[in-house]
């Protein structure tokens, strides 16, 4: 099996497993516990915290955790929004490509009273800091960003868009869900004020992630209850999965440049391979992208059969975001590059993870072309635009 | 060491970890994802789901897993109190000794223009049906009331108590996450609406949960984004916990029978054993309580001296709820019994885990005895009642 879906998630590395391990069953107590059984868990916890803040550049308490990227998201916004409201302020900036767990959370908020400005990302997927410029106003709370994009890989100038954000005393906050781990994320120097992660895309476990928020940004809690996480986010913490979390960032972020390069090595063979493909098309930008990501539309396509072909030759792969494979809808965010409805059903996503070889990336290339052809040979569509019926898109 | 806080969390079990490992390097799929490894791990989680609503007598499209018990809970009481003001309903019934993430999520809607009818629990820790029936309004959208207490561990009247709620067509909810996995819990013979729980306290992994919801009972989600769980909780879902949970169940229900009544043999050995010390009283009724959970409150003493002399001997205990040990107030609960606030800050609970054995028990007895006739001995407090000055209160 080539597994080259790391973006919708990742196999748990060893060394987060190992660290995971003690807090089942040998060092089980709650943190919330006064016994050394409990302190021990706790100082787990909050030597975690030290790790995590200290991989993305922040301060320890700074950092809650979370049960994940969504859970941050939300949290995020809705404190923004909430705090905001309460000074007058109802106006949000955000863009059109967004993961859901923001993009459904502002549309929450719209019907509240909330007023959302979605900026375009134009056709390399990439938002314009003159653009954010324009659109901030004295009545926005909050402008979230997210530093790199789910299906096409696209990264956002996160520096320049918090700048501009901080200038006018707008909280900045940036889903990093994909980029954490993957490519430098440095709270201070990218002038960001709420970022959430999550620990399954960079070999850690699921169900867990966190919030950063910088000191002095406030948060409201969405979950209610006990005193953990100062009183923020209820509910006995997650400590052998956030220790897991904290082992899985360590090594991620230790090995971030070589494994950066490698990729995007692969990354580019790959991109160079599929392009062969007649009537095919690159989305997103390509050379601001992360390291792994590989997102390609072919005419005459159905996506869904393409990923069932590629199953069977033992290729993992999406059209675009897990959390929307149910959906008979084309991704919002390649209509919002300007694929028309059509050619956005026929996407591919690849995304490779650090243990990806030449070898597989040959391999996969020859095996998209071959599904590819194949599904072309008996597609009415690809007929009638062979023929002459209809034009080429792409 | 002998730990003595399985209220406040538990050692994961063999069976648990066992069933947990393969989801974290080898089935590690996304369950969202089309090809066979994100099937696998799809299937799975929806055995898991058959298993846990088996566990308590509900059907799979019932279970909805969450992060945990907090989460759950907030959810719950979220969702009928939304759905109840779309028709007018903002009256909403607890009783004085719920859970914080019960109790704090119901100050929120009373921030929001709910009322709130809180029971009186009296001397026994117990609500009493005929009190529910009287409380019950044709504006009361929904009734909240433990299965069993995390502190005193008395058990609730549920079946009586959801009958009156079924009779009047007003959705009820039971915080359930001390009861599951140790006392029978059967959502259509109790006639519970929505149920929370979490795996922590019944041997499974921390950072998971479920919240069951009787078909036709609304529920709205807490957390937005991705389609997961029927879009009532966004985010990838936490493969591993949720199986490891499954099976923590499943095991715990099968030998319930067998552990309750040896835990309640230890339990009652436990209460005689201490109650031999002057001045000292159980909390929560002698029967109607949890198998493994005992509860004292001591006169002349400071509960959390006693708990760190106790830890000094190896013997992990809590003087209440973990959720709140870092709070100087005196327990909730306590207080909702009848303990005035001197008496309520000498307590001690300690609960029992299935692998407990009588020369454990024998063991705190002695213990406990000799801890609290230390403190005794250089408490004031309690030279001045025993010189005559002061009435002793237990």
């Amino acid at each position: 099996m080539i597994y080259a879906d790391n973006a919708a998630t990742t196999k748990m590395s060893k060394t987060a497993i190992a660290a995971m391990l003690p807090y089942l069953d040998e060092i089980y107590g709650n943190p919330s516990s006064l016994y050394l059984a409990g302190q021990k868990a706790k100082e787990a916890l909050e030597a975690a915290r030290q790790t995590v803040a200290r991989c993305i550049g922040a301060e320890p308490r700074e950092i809650l955790f979370t049960s994940g990227g969504s859970e941050a998201d939300n949290q995020a916004i809705r404190s923004a929004a909430q705090f905001g409201a309460a000074k007058g302020k109802r106006h949000i900036i955000s863009d059109t490509i967004e993961h859901h767990a923001v993009l459904h959370t502002l549309k929450k908020l719209e019907g509240e009273g909330f007023e959302v400005t979605y900026l375009p990302v134009h056709e390399n997927g990439i938002v314009r800091p003159q653009e954010l410029e324009a659109a901030l106003r004295d009545d926005t709370c909050l402008v979230t960003v997210m530093t790199a994009n789910n299906e096409i890989g696209t990264i956002q100038p996160i520096r320049e868009l918090g700048a501009l954000c901080r200038a006018r005393g707008v909280p900045f906050h940036t889903d990093a869900v994909q980029a954490v781990g993957h490519i430098p994320v440095h709270v201070k120097d990218d002038n960001i004020d709420l970022l959430s992660a999550a620990a399954h895309k960079f070999h850690g476990p699921k169900g867990v992630g966190f919030l950063y928020a910088k000191r002095g940004v406030r948060l409201q809690s969405l979950i209610e209850g006990g005193a953990q996480e100062r009183g923020l986010r209820a509910g006995t913490e997650n400590v052998g999965g956030i220790v897991a979390m904290a082992a899985a960032l360590e090594e991620a972020v230790g090995t971030m440049e070589e494994n950066a390069k490698k990729l995007a090595a692969l990354r580019d063979r790959l991109i160079a391979g599929i392009s062969e493909i007649p009537h095919s098309a690159l989305n997103g930008d390509a050379a601001k992208r992360l390291p792994g990501n590989v997102s390609f539309c072919f005419e005459g396509i159905e996506g869904e059969s393409l990923l069932l072909l590629l199953d069977d030759k033992g290729i993992c792969a999406s059209s675009g975001s897990a959390c929307t494979s149910g959906s008979l809808d084309p991704s919002h965010v390649l209509l919002a590059i300007g694929r028309v409805h059509d050619v956005a059903h026929g996407s591919l996503r690849l995304t490779l993870g650090e243990d990806a070889t030449e070898a597989q990336t040959d391999e996969i290339i020859a095996a998209v072309k071959d599904v590819v052809a194949h599904l072309r040979s008996f597609s009415p569509v690809w007929r009638d635009l062979c023929a002459g019926k209809g034009k080429f898109i792409l």
